[in-house]
């Protein structure tokens, strides 16, 4: 047949992100054959048209038939009933991962059905994407140079080499780390930020009753509030799965913003001034990096 | 001499409003001469350097000789003074008006002053800007199809009309608007998400001595935080100068997350959705408007 690293993959979801990953796979030459799977035949078909994937199913029993490698790229909470079924259909040989926002629940649901994370299951988490989502807006190049966390085990098993090279072949780099970890930081760094462009965007949804808010708006407000354009299901999917953090996460923002709110009240230029500057040298610090 | 609109124009301020200003107006032909003023030579030396002044005065007094309007681009804080030092040494014929981006504490100080906002002073606010500052970031084209906002009287003086011409030759839209509506709005749409984004910086900065987060962020977090990169003693200015307004918005913004995090508390779905939704539409229509 040929040389590819593994000959047969199957991607469940035909989204940005499952359909990012069959275009990039198919560039790259990682699979001799892609077939897809979903619930929606339409996006499977669209997957199809574009390249993301060689062939579908709409049986998941059928889908996984022959596979080496399961990746599971469906709605967060789909991802769970998904993930679980995948691994009852599969053999132990099979590696399979997913791409969802939330580590947390998945493992839970994993031990409560199976007493343990199945050593063939490596939960994984491009941190990438788009306030776009559907097949329609897939690229090969979504996940060049992205960071991708893989959720390590005491003992990295063959699952967890093949799930990796298949992410480094189409140019991600692999972070490794533990559940609670990833869930605690993506708290921060990604659901938290939602959550607060989602409920600025309403303040100024209602104040705009009473004045025209929005075109008084500025290109530094346009950047802010632009992750509040994203999918409203897929993000209450995600607050949802990661509830436990995220408020954790907000509570804390609370006491920062406090802070500032405080020297504001008492007119504190000097802490303001020092709060403002370590905030401002760590984005730069980002930039620089990038 | 010529035909252009004025003979003699002062930007005091050479910094990147002041900077983008004189290069545009230069550019597109309102005044045959442009004089700087700063506080500092070097940024006058600069502004001159690259085109957005002819000629520079180190002395204030000096400076507004012969003008026929000022301009005061200067830091937040100083502009009260400069507006009244201003004030007070060119004849009531000579148009002044300003960038700063809080309007209260202005009209505030000239009330205190001379118990009136003079008729030929028009407080003015330009809806752009940059992360950035500094006169080697001013462009010419940094007003082009740009809101500015002049603080409206009760009827409209030779001043207003002169002001207006000025920022319509640079491609500007003018929105007059009265200062307390303005202050209140701004405060709104741009100050809050300034302390926003600092406040949610500063308690990344802090999980950050126990996990890498930085490393886990996406394209959404950098959109989110740039306007964290501005200035640090600028912001300090503006929210100082803003307080009570920024103060109600802050209030109101923790009513709206509070609203989010019970949602999520309480799991309700539907309420997420619906909250993610409203906000998610209005977003997505102002990338329609642009």
């Amino acid at each position: 047949m040929s040389d590819l690293p593994i000959s047969r993959l199957l991607i469940a979801g035909a989204g940005l992100m499952g359909g990012s990953l069959g275009l990039a796979l198919k560039k790259n030459g990682f699979a001799s054959h892609i077939v897809g799977w979903s619930r929606r035949e339409q996006s499977l078909q669209r997957a199809q048209t574009c390249g993301a994937i060689d062939s579908y199913e709409t049986s998941l029993h059928k889908a996984v038939q022959a596979v080496d490698c399961v990746v599971i790229a469906t709605p967060t909470q789909l991802t769970e009933k998904i993930l679980i079924d995948v691994v009852r259909l599969v053999d132990s040989s099979v590696a399979v991962t997913d791409v969802a926002s939330v580590k947390g629940n998945l493992a839970q649901a994993l031990e409560q059905e199976f007493n343990v994370v199945p050593d063939n299951v490596v939960l994984g988490h491009p941190i990438c994407g788009s306030e776009k989502s559907g097949v329609d807006y897939a690229t090969a190049d979504l996940y060049q140079q992205q960071n991708v966390v893989l959720i390590q085990k005491d003992s990295n098993s063959q699952a967890f080499s093949l799930v990796e090279s298949m992410w480094q072949s189409v140019g991600a780099n692999i972070l490794p780390m533990h559940v609670e970890e990833h869930d605690r930081v993506l708290a921060l760094t990604s659901h938290l930020p939602h959550m607060l462009a989602y409920a600025f965007m309403n303040q100024l949804i209602d104040a705009n009753n009473s004045s025209d808010v929005f075109s008084l708006s500025g290109g530094g407000f346009r950047d802010f509030t632009r992750i509040a354009a994203s999918d409203a299901v897929m993000w209450s999917e995600i607050v949802l799965a990661n509830k436990v953090q995220l408020l954790a996460a907000i509570d804390d923002f609370g006491v920062h913003l406090e802070q500032l709110k405080q020297a504001l009240e008492r007119e504190d230029a000097e802490q303001l001034k020092a709060l403002f500057t370590t905030a401002r040298r760590a984005r730069e610090g980002l930039d620089e990096k990038k």
